[in-house]
């Protein structure tokens, strides 16, 4: 049996972990051999040390071998997903779904909850009267092979890749999460033991962002795109810009209302742009490339595919979707153009208003968050409205509003455009 | 109250900590509220960033804090005490001790047992028939205050710095222990809480220390000293070498019996210089100039003291040691001079054979050990004996044997003289 003391030193002296290493740390840990004031210690010791490509690797595989692993490929389909590293108002994932199987590529996608300003796909889905998260495996290959559904988004069962659940718990408290090699480690994991045939991965940059810098964001994404290869799944990410919301809604029920807008052929420019952006990726890391996902989103066939999907998990689409008791209108301070509308200060007023959970477990305003009624490039009034925020807890707008004029900037000069899509990586 | 996980994040990230986080960590610490997976992912930030002179200060005071501090100012006595990084043979406490109560300067020494390749004190003085290392705090006052007396070696309380004990055992399986502002704020806090009025380190540098390096250990010299002085505790350090034993004996009641001949007037020469410039060290930092300790050696008067501090602990100073029951004659392999004579070999060789513990709370033989019969420089002959290993566990002779073995290299050219004590440092 190694000995935890001299693994940790080993890292801590800046030598690289051998594989049976790293397989028996992973284990013991799973197992509570490791303690946790170990696997801490061992945690800040990859901080500062890093991990090379191989063990990085290793640490993944271990992961997903400490539980069950998803397996479709007996169901003769083709299957690919996404994963976004977390943004404000990135509801991408409930018109993209849809969308992809409705070009012919299934999408088994095991998702979350959301914890801070990020929201969660899980939370935004659930604010559907009805739509139920958890589903067993034999439910989630019988969604998929539905040819009127193909895409199913659910809760990962705790049998999935529990070494990374419990390392993530662990690296919250002990302030040793910022690291990237123990990011990509735990996505990919969760990636790959969800079975998924090819995986599109969209890394978010910028102040609303995980990774505020185009360098780290990078890094990530080719950490993560070499474990995929590394692990034998087809993966490609992009890297997008996230520093101000995507579309016009953060807040789980105005995002699948604005969701169902794309779906319909409408929707904010940049939601459809992003969708049909990771669309195309999915379809290409899938083998396919003779459908143009724009023309499914046009015919209706992506609606269609949105509509059994969310009945599949027990949802009425056509239910009207909650709403919050309580609004208040944000207005312009000055005249002149709308320079920035921060995405972190809109994350921060949508989870204050309560579309966001301050501690895992506790609940979510289905109706809460914010409503936005310019972007940055707008000319503004005085007095003119610039957001609706929306809550069933009116105490909090003062916090709330403070947040949130704290993120709008009016200036003279209308900002530089910037492409929403900076990077594509892959192996 | 702070927040743990943003206070290992700063000190992660290279900020300074500021007193009152430092303050709340240690208190929060040692009552359980900062875990310790927390406090052992702060430890490895710690191992990487450092602390400052400002860090290493409070932080000390903390572990101070943290528990009982003992006062002797209201005995009207001169105190100082002496505390070595931890050498093989290292029996200079036995000796020094008595020496320095009979040159009129009281010494208050809370000791500990040892733990893997080098003794420790008490375990040394245990060895003595009777001698008990529990006294309570009045009974230490009252051995101090007695003319006749006025040297006190015994256990450490569970109430001082308890902070430093729990630590202590979260960095030992964390593979944090190797931190210089740690290792010093450790012994120092112990060392301020045991109310002595001046302190001499002795911090060994060597193959058979803890610091193999002269510059790391002038760090840790260094960072104790400063801690001594921002305490107001009047401190110095001698860095001393320590890569062959000291003296002849390695073991428990070995190095009694040749503690017992230095106080006689003989003993090793190597044992008598330390104690007489430890001794010098210790009544220059408690102001005592006209008195040289070499002639209380001479003219009895250490070695009357330390009959009475072995008498006024209820042990036996006439009491015949203890022996081991089984021996083993070590002899060289070839002719040549003696070169070198490894300290860690011969240390894990008396480990071997009984003399230290290999867990925490085990029992240690009073007789088991290594006795040299010749020192680095000496003449040998094919089959003359090198050392004699004592020990009743005689199965362990095999393994003891290879150890010893190993740290002796015989060859043709004597090896250099190198001064015993390499610096002082003193603010």
């Amino acid at each position: 049996m190694p000995e935890i003391t001299s693994i940790i030193r080993s890292k801590r002296d800046g030598f690289e972990l051998t594989g049976s290493e790293i397989d028996w740390v992973i284990e013991a840990f799973t197992h509570g051999i490791v303690a946790d004031e170990q696997m801490s210690a061992l945690a800040m010791a990859i901080y500062f040390r890093g991990m090379s490509r191989t063990e990085t690797a290793r640490w993944t595989t271990a992961m997903i071998d400490s539980g069950r692993r998803l397996d479709f490929t007996g169901l003769g389909l083709r299957t690919v997903d996404k994963h976004s590293t977390g943004g404000v108002g990135d509801k991408i994932t409930l018109p993209l779904a849809p969308l992809v199987a409705a070009c012919g590529v299934a999408v088994p996608q095991l998702s979350g909850r959301g914890l801070g300003h990020t929201g969660g796909t899980l939370d935004k889905l659930e604010s559907i009267p009805g739509w139920r998260a958890e589903l067993s495996t034999a439910e989630m290959a019988e969604i998929l092979t539905d040819p009127a559904v193909g895409a199913v988004v659910c809760a990962a069962g705790t049998d999935l890749a529990p070494a990374d659940r419990k390392l993530y718990a662990l690296r919250d408290v002990t302030g040793t999460v910022e690291s990237i090699p123990l990011i990509a480690s735990s996505i990919m994991s969760k990636k790959i033991a969800e079975g998924t045939g090819a995986l599109v991965l969209d890394v978010k940059v910028g102040s609303g962002a995980f990774m505020k810098e185009i360098g780290e964001a990078r890094e990530l994404a080719r950490t993560m795109v070499e474990l995929g290869s590394d692990a034998g799944l087809s993966t490609t990410a992009l890297l997008t810009r996230m520093d101000t919301p995507l579309g016009r809604t953060a807040g789980n029920a105005l995002e699948v209302g604005e969701a169902v807008e794309v779906l319909a052929g409408g929707g904010p420019d940049d939601v459809v742009e992003l969708t049909l952006a990771l669309a195309r990726e999915m379809l290409a890391a899938a083998g396919v490339h003779d459908v143009d996902p724009a023309d499914r989103l046009r015919d209706g066939a992506a609606m269609d595919r949105w509509r059994s999907m969310i009945v599949a998990q027990g949802g009425d689409p056509d239910a009207p979707l909650p709403t919050a008791h309580h609004t208040e209108t944000v207005r312009a301070e000055s005249d002149g153009v709308l320079v920035g509308l921060d995405a972190m200060a809109v994350g921060l007023t949508a989870w204050r208003l309560g579309a966001g959970r301050a501690q895992q477990g506790s609940a979510v305003q289905a109706g809460a968050g914010v409503e936005l009624h310019v972007t940055p490039g707008d000319s503004v009034r005085a007095g003119q409205p610039i957001a609706t925020l929306h809550t069933d807890t009116p105490q909090m707008f003062p916090a709330a509003l403070a947040d949130l004029r704290g993120g709008v900037r009016i200036g003279v000069e209308p900002p530089e455009r910037r492409p929403l899509v900076i990077e594509r990586i892959t192996e």
